[in-house]
């Protein structure tokens, strides 16, 4: 268990503790059975390249849950996922570091709930962002 | 439903209907998720070069399986299998046409009941057994 993060003490322009993911062949292979997403461009390396492509890629819905699990780890057991909203901009390899980011962009209380706003992203060993998104989440307000 | 097949119609020597089966990278990754052998050699070409395999490979126990669909279609519903028994002897490649074969090589009965052995095998495009085996089953003695 981290530390609860209280709403008082989240300030705009705080940055979210970052979440380093690598993604391996095998996660991309369980993803495809438990998503059904079965898609060969994920696994079958001489398909994707007749595709176009430079090889296989990251199901970008698994780089979009790994925003998921960015934004619930720093919420934590007492705060609460209320909206994500995410957009894929580039291709993710197997086998590359992922960096979740996250930074504070709004708080606002409403009918006694505090609600915190972020925006997050996926960022490449080349620093490009390759998902990008919005997170809605209330927090407890703290002492 | 295929006609059932009796145990009276069945001569020593004679060969069961031929089933051909193609395995593709995405049988063998739904094949990876069902039984939990991730082993990436079964997806991941890069992976599998560098263990010294030609490409990626058929898991040997898809490979058998097609042996179980083989006798228990030619035995159908009036049939049962009791036993059956496989030695894997070289590697199948997804892609490739797999022909399963089989020829009677026993008959007897026992306890009222009507047993009949099989040798049974897996044909790769050159004609080499990858997987060889023995099934036994039960059949209706017919009419």
């Amino acid at each position: 268990m981290t530390k609860q993060v209280y709403f008082q003490d989240v300030a705009v322009g705080g940055e979210l503790p970052s979440l380093m993911k690598q993604p391996t062949s095998r996660q991309l292979v369980m993803w495809a059975g438990a998503s059904g997403d079965l898609n060969p461009i994920h696994y079958d390396k001489d398909y994707a390249i007749k595709r176009g492509l430079p090889g296989v890629i990251v199901h970008g819905q698994l780089a979009g849950c790994f925003l998921g699990q960015l934004i619930t780890d720093w919420a934590g057991d007492g705060g609460n996922l209320k909206k994500l909203t995410l957009s894929y901009k580039g291709m993710n390899f197997p086998g590359e570091a992922l960096t979740c980011r996250g930074v504070v962009t709004r708080k606002y209380v409403e009918d006694d709930r505090h609600f915190v706003v972020c925006n997050i992203w996926v960022e490449n060993p080349r620093g490009e962002k390759t998902v990008t998104g919005t997170a809605t989440v209330t927090l407890p307000a703290g002492d």
